[in-house]
């Protein structure tokens, strides 16, 4: 079975519950789970991985210091674990303040340790998607709040299912939805 | 009086009834603004300006090819209209769905031409803000999304004011805000 | 065997030769490989390809507006090819003149449609790589130009064999890469 | 008489390096020049700065977490300190290894942060330029990586001389240089 990390930083709770949700969609799959803060995770989570959903909350249009300094000090491992399967998660105090481009910076440091990194093109609600990974304005609450994170779940879990387990299977579930 | 320009792509018309918000907000200031679709908008409208806010739809994460292209055709004026202000709009089918990243491509254009570009601090409503500039998800309808682009323009014409009219009465106007 | 389409626009000749040395690179390995002009592109190449290195001459930090236009004209594919693996390479006047940047346009372009995008962790020369893509100032001349060319054309056609083929055993290859 | 500040994060010396041309570039006009490492700066140098210029080691594509981490704890700050000019500088690994991107990233908190942040439109040399802030591979040690950290620091003195000081002179030497 693959494994599939989410790994989060949280201050307020928010993207400790967006993680939350992210797993949640995951875990709809045969996949092996773990949900780690960055005070809990270690070498060994990134190692053991797959696919990974790094998740951070919105500081300054950017991933937190803390996310950044778990990654900077995983370095030993970089040019060793390309080609794991990432996408982004990020919660903001507002909308418009940023939440998109913490996402991006996120997938800008996978995408340094060789890692191919990905958006989800489904709207989950009116005028509600995730391009470049799950965003919420604060404490994800309403319905497309909670369907944006569990869908980024469900994909990662389903390009790793398609592309580590090779069960191409999944590549029709992913024509056939609804968008 | 400082000359404002406020340029748009549009093909819905929501971009173009932003461009018509940030007009509003420039306006209860004593400057110049001039409102032109990319279509109308010529070199010498840029010449012109001291201050520009430039709006497109959220095409693909970034500007609409039609405002790349405006600006990629006005590239005999580059070199010779550095230190003009900036800033940026833009409306996506979605939140999540790329308006802060389009955002960023339009400031990205401006700032390779030499400008000074910003965002804004303040928030317009609960969980709502424009640190990259004005976004909306289709047509700019709540309160908060139609005070953001006023706010925008505003600030666009505070910061020409002081900074290229020399009136630095209103830096104290932007300390004194509420936000 | 798997498709790999090179996609590019190009009007000083620069990005054109970029566009060759990818697809050497791709070439080197068990892949049926296209290179084509973006005026050249149609949908049914999009629809055609497993992998795709898209290259563009930096304008004003971002992708071309043709290539632009491309994409944005690309719409009503939009949904319907996700999980394709994609990749960007991108020539400017010169160092510092936006070129990575350019680079990330593409990526978000791709990203936007649903792709698994991804730069290189590989060094090919002195203090030369291709985190993000594959960038030159100029004409690519230098051997590390041309290699980092090759290098973003081998990777493609590695993950593709990899994910899309389910060949693993190039997996170990890329594990014992010098970098 | 204007103040600006150069605030580095550097490992190696590489950045502390450009920190000093920065500063040398600012000291040709007659404005107040601190140059201090982020271990050294305080929220004072901060509010004194009518200027300031960002350098930080290119981590991963973006700012390091050390430098992360100082704005990141500057955010009592926030929405009090709008208005001042900004610009970045990175050192990296090498060419194609993010340092445009993490000017970039350095950008986004500044503009977090309400300043007007701008890149330098001049070339320095042969196939060599700052569009998004200066950038070497390594120490910078060729004159025209050198040289592209005096602009930076000549072109933030100008900007501030101008629209702080209100010494609209300056722009004619910015209309009448050579680029």
């Amino acid at each position: 079975m693959a494994n599939i990390l989410i790994l989060y930083d949280s201050d307020t709770g928010h993207t400790a519950k967006m993680a939350e949700y992210v797993a949640e969609g995951a875990k709809k799959y045969s996949v092996n789970v773990r949900v780690l803060s960055v005070d809990e995770a270690s070498k060994e989570d990134i190692l053991w991985c797959d696919g990974i959903a790094v998740g951070s909350p919105t500081y300054l249009g950017l991933l937190s210091w803390k996310m950044k300094k778990f990654w900077d000090d995983m370095v030993d491992l970089w040019g060793k674990i390309d080609g794991k399967i990432g996408c982004a998660f990020s919660s903001s105090g507002g909308w418009g303040g940023g939440n998109e481009l913490a996402c991006m910076s996120i997938l800008t440091v996978l995408m340094n340790y060789g890692f191919l990194v990905f958006g989800v093109t489904d709207y989950v609600g009116d005028k509600f998607t995730l391009h470049y990974g799950a965003v919420t304005a604060g404490e994800p609450r309403r319905e497309e709040e909670i369907e944006a994170c569990r869908r980024l779940g469900e994909r990662l879990a389903q390009w790793v299912l398609i592309y580590v387990d090779g069960k191409k299977e999944y590549l029709e579930e992913i024509k056939n939805r609804e968008i």
